[in-house]
């Protein structure tokens, strides 16, 4: 309701209120309909508020560069150059003519039970119920996050953290709770005092990735010993996610699980991305003690059907004589590792640490802001007609404000182009820093 | 705090009573510890109260009537016997060994490429922004419900619905609000004003399955101009699972896009499982005209990475030249759908409709609870060695009671077995109502 008093004097005024209130009302009108017809609907405020992956946002830039005549040396996403075991091709060559049916839910039973011989070499030994075939570690972890938590529950991680852990959360409707590692500390954990403290009635699970992306870092028998302890005390389950596993340069590969106390509360993530560099083959696992939680991740299996069921068939010989490849690999990694810290240490002021498995290294550089450094590398650097694109590490934080100074390398160039790499990239800080 | 009078005259009682309490207290401190060490942390009760899929959960029985000699006929899933073209293994065995990197995360160049040619024979023109490729039409899906809907938000559908809705919306937290469809009135539609009375300030979409699973029904345009209509009036999305769109029995393959007022506000979703009967190779697409949402349809994409690379080369050639394939399998659906309606007609008291599309046929049998049914075909009855596997629809229904005494059926099987299939069916359920 509104009053519009018009002196009587001035009947022309009136005349022409009458005819703006009129126009107020017809506009007014017109915008509700139009509102109604013409307008989209709206967005989820979920997935709304999704940030591009950081890993990926360059893409433009990268093309705009190839487009000038650039090569660009991507050394910014897990990737690798290294060809998968030939038995993936033989298989998947082998494979008659016929239908392609939907793979049981629950997995091809051959490719489960190539998984049982895998596990067994670690001393693990699971039941076909205990093991979930996944569509890439991704699913995995998805289901991971529904499976123990509730919309606005919490969850434990270590940042700086691989970054699609924090998409999944957002499509889970979880809350991630950071613990920061510190680069000058090589990663190392913190007290237990400091880790009970992020933990309330909210909190669900704790999540390590191990070997870690993106820290390089391994875990030691100690550390994983105190997120044990400290899960049972808190009746927390661990996500343990070990998809680089045999990726470690001093020591044997391990699991968390090879820990008897952990099992009850473990779920357990595994890809056949990086341990046979088949990362377009989109196959995972998840493996539990815990059949209850088995059960019910068979449910959300259900609920999509299958695994991709060629990519089963051609992998099931390569995870029942994993070793020799996975061997090979670390071998390749761990030289790439030694040639890509050498580098770092001889550029002034970058600081980093030295990795224990896995392909990545973060490294602290003299800059304000890496992002721009990295756009500078695509849009204003080459050195012989070539340059590098690498991770910026801010979005690996969940702490506002952290890592716009870091960046993450990925050992996925064979070891002359890593070399290169690292030259253009000691010249362009260089010439970025002179700017 | 709790206090225990001992009388000081029974000095025995006393020093029994004062060993009970600290037995007490033993006991309380014991489970305490117990609890929290011994103890697994509770699974989520959004995955917990998940449901094992109606069409799965009779697989057990199905193995041990196996185990018994007797054939079952399995005519329960969208599983079609039918051969993909040849052109996909052919392409296959083409693909030369080396990398197998992530496709990007919008989908390979190529392929992407190949269904917007696709698209385009049906005079929708898309650029390549407006298609997404995704692991399945079930990826497609959950990220559907995703996009248009926080926790807690409604979505209507229309019952009975293509089961794993149900799952995908407990993984999003989302609200299913039922419009029941009635098998008497050929699923048709109920007037606009009942449709209203179930939308309220929360709901964000209709979703609509066209051709529909499990009904067959094939949705008229009037019906689908009602639908349109109402999403703009109320500025809802539409969600429309084309999956099954060329098999239609009467009339031209459609799509609910060629209605320009759908445009803006419409997702679509699109499979290559049933299209090319390649259920195994786990590829689907979204499309929309929404570039809102295709861009954050992307940012979901970029979380998992990527879809299977080598489906996508393999599927490429298959997608530009869809018509004859596609044609040739509606032939062959339609066939199978006059065995079963003219089979089921000939049964006494059971009621059907004639479906329209699809490879699904609902029916109403004169049995309380097909369930027992279903079981009574696997445990106790065979004919000449054989039996046979349906759905239950109980679980297809989101209002509690409803489909009870309902049945899908799925023409997975070629002419001759589906004739075997429906004759046992016959007799089976004589049988089971002179039990």
């Amino acid at each position: 309701m509104f009053h519009v008093i018009i002196p009587a004097t001035e009947p022309e005024l009136h005349y022409m209120s009458l005819l703006s209130i009129s126009f107020y009302f017809f506009i007014n009108n017109a915008m509700i309909i139009l509102q109604k017809y013409m307008s989209k609907p709206i967005l989820s405020s979920r997935t709304n508020s999704l940030v591009a992956s950081p890993i990926r946002k360059f893409l433009p830039l990268v093309r705009q560069a190839e487009k000038r005549g650039i090569k660009v040396l991507k050394i910014n996403i897990g990737d690798p150059d290294i060809l998968p075991p030939p038995k993936f091709f033989q298989t998947l060559k082998k494979i008659k003519s016929g239908q392609v049916p939907y793979a049981p839910s629950s997995g091809l039973v051959e490719h489960v039970s190539a998984w049982q011989k895998y596990y067994a070499a670690y001393g693990l030994n699971f039941k076909p119920e205990n093991l979930l075939p996944t569509i890439g570690a991704g699913e995995a972890i998805l289901w991971s996050l529904l499976l123990v938590a509730n919309p606005n529950d919490e969850i434990i991680v270590f940042e700086p953290l691989y970054t699609n852990y924090r998409g999944f959360a957002k499509m889970a409707q979880v809350k991630l709770v950071p613990i920061t590692l510190q680069l000058a500390d090589n990663f190392a954990l913190p007290k237990k005092t400091e880790i009970l403290k992020k933990i309330s009635p909210k909190t669900k699970a704790i999540i390590i990735i191990n070997p870690d992306n993106p820290t390089g870092k391994v875990w030691s028998d100690k550390e994983l010993k105190m997120i044990v302890e400290i899960a049972r005390q808190k009746n927390l389950f661990i996500i343990a996610d070990e998809t680089y596993r045999e990726i470690v340069f001093t020591g044997r590969a391990k699991s968390i699980l090879q820990q008897a106390a952990a099992r009850p509360r473990t779920i357990l993530i595994d890809s056949l991305s990086k341990r046979f560099s088949l990362p377009g083959a989109r196959l995972g696992i998840i493996a539990s003690y815990n059949l209850e939680m088995m059960s019910a991740a068979l449910k959300l299996a259900m609920i999509r059907l299958s695994a991709p069921t060629i990519e089963q068939i051609a992998c099931t010989p390569l995870i029942k004589d994993f070793r020799a490849y996975t061997k090979k690999i670390k071998t390749t990694y761990q030289k790439r590792s030694q040639i890509v810290n050498q580098a770092l240490k001889k550029i002034p002021n970058v600081v980093s640490n030295t990795p224990a498995g896995a392909f990545y290294q973060v490294a602290k550089l003299p800059v304000k802001d890496t992002e721009d450094f990295i756009r500078f590398m695509l849009t204003k650097f080459s050195h012989k007609k070539q340059t590098i694109l690498i991770s910026p590490l801010k979005d690996f934080y969940i702490t506002p404000g952290l890592g716009k100074n870091e960046v993450r390398i990925a050992y996925v160039l064979s070891a002359d182009k890593l070399r290169t790499a690292m030259h253009i990239f000691k010249l362009g800080l260089e010439a970025y820093l002179k700017k």
